[in-house]
């Protein structure tokens, strides 16, 4: 497939590796910088630009990978365009193309990108939605041929993947980093607590998180509750959300 | 060396079965339950016992491995031992033990147990403690057998592990629960975000957490943090927590 990547954040840096390796073609990426585009155009092929007006129109695949709120305004330079038009967020309508284009899609990769580390999209879930049938499949195709996971869902079932990975990664990621603050004052190595988010992780892989939660809070542990409460009581941020994690996991466990 | 188990629940059967895997005698394991301690010899080998006057007391180490609350009950019955005596707990002072045996220390394994998942103890980091440098050599080269991760870390630091073990592993595996609570209201299946947990997982096994954050809050992308919170207007536990940690993740940004 001849594809136009809008964008050049995470997401679209990742993607456009996965489908160059697979044999598409990128055949342009824009971004507002166009050092940007540039850099990623060295790593995946293509035309580096920084105006809309210069998309190509006969491409088969547009896919715009950029902030939801940019998404809208991309879309409506995409309005001459035959080919199929998609975005990659997890809580845009698809409405926000399919009213401006002919074809609209989305194709949201379910996991977490960053600069720093490569992935592999084997395993990344892919959540794919399409106007029509024909799209569908299209949009299938090429999903199955980057990940062995690939789902649809419907516009309200993305949202809720995205908002229940919030609480399934960015926010486990933000105590991984309370933790290692608490480590930091007392002169203690973050290196010594991977071994255990490792195996938090690696538990829920084949359990779910229900049956193996541990811990004084799910012990009703009244004690080693108020020990850590009052060792926290010079940080009261973090003395709140001891407190409020506690709460809900008693309140879970009724 | 010849040892005796204080306690059977899920630290106690990894540790036992770990311990006889190196070559170590068990003698004798106590539980309240005379079943529960049947249970584990039958696995480990050595006398199941139900009544502390039975201790053998020419052992050499003796491993208290109960809720915290028991440990000082336990100790009070080792009065007469000569062996080591230590205890398992991340929040219990040495002073505990110490007070009423002649040698005692801490053998403290940083790790989540549950009896659903076998455990390699060669990762796990092991924190021990003792009265004294000899007693303290000891239980080094016994936890050196078990494991890569030995580390000497006081009474204070040892609390501060066991603090920081919440956040980076009852509180993320809450959340992972929170998230399927979520899935399972929509139809969704969990499997779909166990790549993205393990992904998250990996990710701060070469990079500090602090560094790789993603997601809405750490973006302050305020439209989609007012959608999640719409979205759990009818759930006001899940919107209390997604609120304080959301506000949580941008102060430690700023």
């Amino acid at each position: 497939m001849k594809i136009v990547l809008l964008g050049s954040g995470n997401v679209a840096t990742h993607l456009a590796q996965a489908l160059v390796a697979k044999g598409e073609e990128m055949v342009q990426v824009f971004s507002q910088s166009l050092r940007n585009a540039i850099s990623l155009t060295d790593l995946v092929g293509g035309e580096p630009i920084d105006d809309l007006t210069q998309v190509n129109n006969s491409a088969d695949l547009y896919i715009i990978a950029v902030k939801d709120d940019a998404i809208a305004g991309i879309a409506d330079q995409l309005k001459s365009v035959t080919g199929l038009v998609v975005h990659t967020s997890g809580t845009t309508d698809m409405t926000v193309i399919s009213s401006k284009v002919e074809h609209a899609g989305v194709f949201y990769p379910l996991q977490t990108f960053s600069k720093a580390k490569p992935v592999f999209f084997d395993e990344i879930p892919l959540c794919i939605e399409a106007t029509d049938e024909k799209q569908l499949k299209v949009l299938n195709t090429l999903a199955s041929k980057l990940s062995n996971r690939v789902y649809q869902v419907d516009g309200n079932q993305r949202k809720i993947l995205h908002l229940a990975a919030v609480f399934a990664c960015n926010f486990p990621n933000h105590l991984y980093a309370l933790a290692n603050q608490l480590l930091q004052q007392h002169q203690l190595d973050f290196e010594i607590i991977r071994p255990l988010i490792k195996e938090t992780a690696d538990k829920v892989m084949t359990n779910l998180p229900e049956s193996v939660q541990t811990g004084p809070a799910i012990r009703e542990d009244e004690t080693t509750l108020n020990k850590h409460f009052s060792m926290l009581s010079n940080v009261p941020e973090l003395q709140n959300i001891y407190q409020t994690l506690s709460d809900s996991i008693k309140l879970k466990a009724k």
